[in-house]
């Protein structure tokens, strides 16, 4: 059976020794998307240019979150990130808005958590700036999509 | 149609001026999970005593994760919470684990986005603790469960 | 001469003790302004329906700013802020752009120092975006517009 | 007219991608200044030794500030900072207190938002040591003085 | 045998319900220091005045870390703290640092784990400020001296 | 007379400039206890299985405050930790628990502030989880064990 690489031995929590990987280019793509009725759909997607840009602070938090990745999941390694972009896209037929984010650095190690950690902050900053007009948004589906640099090589999920 | 209220009459995000609401006792209860196959799932449940406790840590994060919200979510007011516990469970049936957040505070605005950040970011925790065993992990279904105490009074969440 | 109250009676630094003052509603206005080139300004100004909204970002910076307040100052108290918003408005004449921020709380001390951050943070980010295409720009007359609640009363600065 | 390189082709705001710029050495050069009544100005400059050393105080909050800059800015890189020193200068032309922040780093990016950020730092500080003296302080001509390191080569300001 | 109110009844770490507990003035000492060889200790003692003044520096970390208590211990309340002060003496009989602190609040609980933090970080900050002439010293006999207000009341701890 | 780094020639506190220095791997170990009565030690120790793993959630407290390190300590730089791992022990003999922590980086500096912290911070947080049962523990004995990489050499603490 697989290890768990972030404990030792005795089962205890450590942060993995990475210093004698090679410093090499990674990148991860990480998606995710916030299910709500059409009505708050609506107001998100017409809203955008008169009653405020609900997608455009999602993606600056999904940003800052990325860099805070290190800070939250207790056993990350602190990047120096390289790279950050979000896409969030309203579809229609779920409806919600699609997330999905890119980072990449320069690093001993991957940098899936950041994308990770972006889709979900934006994600509960799309339910914070519209939970006044409902309460029932679901956040869904986050998962890795690319991960590539490093030993382990490339890994992409199976689409759809 | 409904307001959006972190917007101002221009369209500008500002942080909703909570001044004048009352200080009362607010709580509220997310929820969500994490999927995985039946080989990780093992991983997990299995190595709990002897290898390393997933759980464990998750729940720490989550906890420490709900104290961060108002520095992750832009729009977040700054709270003194009161309490905030997780419960971490196994679920043979996603198979994968569920985990349920509750924040309390003694405030002027509720508690939702605490409780939904609690779960977020142990449900990332538990991913950045397996994901060498398995990259295909979803996070799925995080939603409020309860929210209480203030204006809008009770609103629970349709189970099931 | 009036005394430094953040040093005690050996010149040592300290946060000043406020457990003895009431809790009251408290409210602080600061402004300042970027100065830039003509082409930089229309660069921003034009730019913001389709190529970017460089405002947007700054006031999104400007409200976290507040939060981060006692982070960043040694000697300021942590505060549970109830309102902030930011206006910044292209200035022609100038050429630049003019900031306002507006910060208020219900504690036992005031929040000048929140609002004079956020000012502050929305100036660096508006830098921070715009450096690509002019090094030049300065930020200038920070400074404290008004505050109300608390023992010391109304302030008001003398407009221009 | 020269581009906004913050934002995507889309005008979506973006951490942008510097994984391929070289790793090279990097310093910048802040300056600015806290104008002050006279009698604010003596408080500082004669209270040094016995009273309370404000400009130590902002001093430190500068070299803090300046790690603080990646999760201040929403669009900058965090990065691996080498050294921060400030200077912090009383004026009786002003009157006031000069300061100017130098900033180094060995990475992908330019260090100059650290060191703009090193400096207003520092006058918030001071602004928050003496403001029971004094509200009508003034944080003035923040700007960047040098540059150099990396690909667009060394930017100097005109001085005075 | 008593309870470590830490976790609940299954063993699982929980943040405690201080919901229900009232709103009191609480105050709370903490001590310890740094150990050092004699010319460690002059080169501290000798050089305030004119080569610069560690102790300085050590004070304005430890209120620093004070209020960086709850994001550093996992369990911990963030609370809005209303005073914070360090002394710290010279004791040329150890030799070394004496570090005294003092925290108060007005909340729902106590405030011990934030002078014992701040004594703490000042003791860091020594080590860090003077190891490149002594690898050697020690940091010790951390413990709370008083502890006021709330349901327990005071606690004194025995003097030496 | 040693020389004190932190200081410029005027005794100014700096971030040290560490530029120029060689990129290489870096370790350090350091330690420190917590002493406690016998009937505090039994709590923890005889209570691991079932009622709560005080030492669990004082290693992640451990990890994450050595992420923390130059946030908390005024001019440390900040660092890409490469490996954090803590021991802790308890010691029957003592009463009470003994820490151990292993920090290593890839960097142009040490990593013993970051080893003294996660200590540290460890010992704050079994302070905080048993600070029910006793307010009498004591945090002592922090010390560097071991440090090497870089200039400096090896350096090696005398055991016992």
């Amino acid at each position: 059976m697989a290890e768990l690489t972030h404990f030792d031995g005795d089962g205890h929590a450590h942060m993995v020794d990475v210093s004698d990987k090679a410093v090499t280019s990674r990148v991860a793509v990480a998606e995710g998307c916030v299910k709500m009725q059409p009505e708050t759909f609506a107001l998100i997607t017409e809203g955008r240019a008169k009653k405020g840009d609900v997608l455009g602070v999602a993606r600056l938090a999904g940003i800052m979150g990325a860099k805070k990745c290190s800070e939250l999941i207790p056993l990350c390694h602190p990047l120096p990130i390289t790279k950050v972009a979000l896409d969030l896209t309203p579809d229609a037929s779920l409806p919600g808005i699609r997330i999905e984010a890119t980072v990449k650095t320069t690093g001993q190690t991957g940098v899936e958590m950041e994308a990770l950690t972006a889709v979900s902050t934006a994600a509960l900053t799309i339910y914070d700036m519209v939970k006044a007009a409902e309460k029932t948004m679901e956040i869904c589906d986050i998962r890795l999509v690319l991960k590539d640099g490093g030993k382990s090589g490339l890994f992409e999920a199976k689409r759809g």
